[in-house]
């Protein structure tokens, strides 16, 4: 990337606790957005019925992501109910240099490990808009019992004690609010002066540098 | 105002070099948002013809001004073409505190003894699209001779070449796009976790604190 003409892409990390509805504001985002790509990970679990190999992960197996360890490759990585998830750190970087906008939907674990591993990126915390909402939304899933809804309840909690390091914090009170609070923020963060110093160059004096 | 249960006003500081567009741009965002209100500053200069003191100005006396200025009551001040120019930091103060968000429309000079004696607010350049189109936009005011607009255009060049402490640059190319993304930055800006802390509190178990 010629660095004077062009800004670096942006890492925009999205965490949230179970039930802020995450996924669904991943998916408007990418949908408005058509220079904002999703960010894939890697998987070691089975790929489950609908989904694709590149698309939703990169399903690899576990030797191969022991290996990705080892050889530091990955930006973050966590252990998830027996399975491996990480992502992959020459991703996070070519996108950067390439001006591509990434967007990664990551737990809390994850987003900690970025932050201390790679030390760049947005970092954007999803909330519910309160407590009783969320109860409302796991139980409203209808597929967890009691024991993992209160599990599902801590956790949350937990996680939201973290949510103050973040860059942001969007409370998803409404989809469409919420996702205009997001584009929000990713179009403002395009206009930060440390990404967009390029713009300056054309007022300088030829060989003023 | 009790911190636990809303944030604090914001202070966007808004600064251009002469002919990028920035009053349009103010009126634009005042037009646009009920809850940003427009900064108004002391002014010692005369009244012009349709301008109302107390929206355009406060028009004072200059033993008034200097008065403020012993008392240190001026967030930052500035004498141009003879007149004095300031802004009230009690009135910066009393915004924040209140929860009301201002946007201040004000050149370089007074933007860095803000970010001196204030230490706070959110510090956006406007820029024009290029150094022609600026020069273009000089000459199409037509009332200017061709020795104040090149005095214009080197202030102009020095103003630009301060932008880089500012947080955000926003190139107006074209006023719809550079409403757009002002206005991304007030709502991001809105969202910064250390401004909106207070929303965990919901979440956080009673005597928690």
């Amino acid at each position: 990337m010629n660095k004077s003409s062009r800004r670096e892409g942006i890492l925009f990390i999205l965490s949230a606790p179970s039930g802020a509805g995450k996924s669904s504001l991943c998916r408007e985002l990418i949908d408005s957005l058509p220079d904002l790509r999703q960010s894939i990970s890697f998987a070691t679990r089975k790929k489950r019925g609908g989904e694709k190999d590149g698309v939703d992960y990169h399903f690899i197996k576990p030797e191969a992501f022991q290996k990705k360890i080892e050889q530091q490759q990955l930006a973050e990585w966590a252990e998830v109910h027996g399975n491996l998830y990480g992502t992959s750190l020459q991703t996070l970087k070519n996108a950067a240099e390439q001006g591509i906008d990434l967007l990664l939907d990551i737990d809390c674990q994850g987003a900690v490990q970025l932050k201390k591993n790679y030390q760049q990126g947005v970092f954007i915390f999803i909330l519910p808009p309160d407590y009783a909402e969320l109860e409302k939304r796991l139980r409203a899933r209808g597929t967890d019992d009691e024991d993992v809804i209160r599990r599902r309840l801590e956790n949350s909690k937990q996680e939201i004690s973290q949510a103050l390091w973040y860059d942001y914090l969007v409370v998803n009170d409404d989809i469409v609010l919420a996702r205009d609070r997001m584009l929000a923020i990713i179009a403002a963060e395009r206009c930060r002066s440390h990404r967009t110093a390029y713009l300056l160059d054309k007022f300088t004096v030829k060989g003023d540098k």
